[in-house]
């Protein structure tokens, strides 16, 4: 073992017994903090209540996030409750389906961004695509863009679990001809969640021009930066303050303080001890 | 071994060996055929075809189902295509979170009832509830029935499985009180589907006035039987042609035909081999 190892080793061992984290010595490629600016932090289950979706809100403004996802009845009151923070508000239409009847979609569209919504997150007409019906496909995310239109982004959410590769890139190109600021991988209620593979495949599709979001299964500052390097300029989680706490351990096991500045006397992830150095 | 075991084992032996379907002696309750009458046949996966659709609406023909039950998107489709036949059009809204804005629920009904709806089933506001915020769950309940009025019936999806008895019995009684036409269990998307127990419970609920479906993991004619029983007037299910195909066996792994009265050289659930009778 050399002295590095042995230092490492007992650097670990000594911070252990001492409930002190190890800063370690990783050279992170991306800082933990500015991974806040990607994260639409996502709530989004049938059973979320107004305290649920407020506290939800609150971490959004603590961590700096780039949005707060919601289903649209959540809409106004996050839109409301968001104000003056830097965090957007975003809901979802025709979710987690995609299969209503596409002028309901609109209408949805139309009444969120009414309620304060910035951004949409749409889900594409599955069961359109797999008729082969293209121009039904269309229509669907232009009647949401049109709902939108100058006032929130459109992203369209293709789930492409459900999908051959050749229909990802259909539903990426129809989506960016519809007008689409960016295409999702997946709702997150379905058999599969983003993967590396197929957020690469989209932005190879739509181009440098609109964005990808990666979602579904991204829970860590590893798969974080994995979906960003693959393409990604959005994340939708559930987990972004685990996110942006960095790197689960510094490889010996030792959790990290990463510096993501939104602790005062506790770490806000509840992952390490805050010891004040004197 | 009495006389008839005697004979009934015989008997189930020397069928199966010759490849003819015991007949068998089972005193049935409910005589299989007669459950079509109960049964929404339903498809409503994200991924589903119009081909797929078309299968589904073929077999609500065929089997005499009470209804097909589709996504909003699908129902002017449905609605076309089952014209002259016994089988009502019947779409979901809302679903399956049931968390859209209000008027964007009654909005979807009231296009899926313009595009030839008869039934609706809609998914309560489940937030709400668990927010304890009754007057929303009922003004939401009310813009649905009110969007659908004089022109089809609406049942309330209550997700029995993310609520506790309470909440169940409080999400019956605001929806019969908003003028609903059923309760019903389940979405078939969430953690659990229908129970007899649940079954009951809402019976108990709404009295005899209005109806109780049991959606969700009700795929055999036992499961159908049993539902009936607790007290549901409707069943929701994609294996409508299992269920009137009666019991899985004779008691003797013998598989029964039942008598569907849909077959004609095959048996249309695959179940039995037809011998014709010289």
């Amino acid at each position: 073992m050399d002295i590095d190892s042995i230092i490492k080793q007992v650097t670990a061992e000594l911070c252990g017994k001492l409930d002190i984290p190890a800063t370690g010595s990783q050279d992170l490629e991306y800082s933990p903090a500015s991974l806040a600016k990607y994260i639409d932090h996502t709530i989004l289950k049938a059973d979320a209540s107004l305290s649920d979706v407020t506290k939800v809100c609150d971490e959004a403004k603590k961590f700096n996030f780039a949005s707060v996802c919601v289903n649209s009845g959540y809409i106004k009151f996050v839109a409301d409750y968001l104000q003056g923070s830097g965090a957007t508000p975003c809901c979802v239409v025709g979710f987690p389906l995609g299969a209503m009847i596409p002028e309901a979609k609109a209408d949805e569209t139309a009444r969120s961004v009414a309620d304060g919504a910035k951004e949409i997150d749409m889900v594409v007409n599955v069961g359109a695509i797999k008729s082969d019906d293209w121009k039904l496909v269309l229509k669907d995310i232009e009647g949401v863009v049109n709902a939108a239109k100058g006032r929130a982004i459109v992203k369209v959410i293709i789930e492409a679990c459900l999908l051959t590769d050749e229909e990802k890139v259909k539903a990426c190109a129809v989506s960016k001809l519809a007008g689409a600021h960016f295409v999702k991988t997946s709702t997150g209620f379905s058999t599969g969640g983003a993967t590396v593979e197929d957020v690469k495949l989209m932005r190879e599709t739509v181009g440098p021009d609109i964005g990808v979001k990666a979602s579904g299964g991204v829970r860590t500052y590893e798969d974080a930066v994995a979906m960003i390097k693959a393409g990604a300029t959005r994340l939708g989680t559930s987990n972004g303050s685990s996110i942006v706490a960095g790197p689960s351990t510094d490889g010996n096991g030792v959790s990290n303080c990463v510096n993501c500045g939104a602790c005062r006397n506790v770490c806000p992830t509840g992952r390490t001890a805050i010891i004040k150095q004197y």
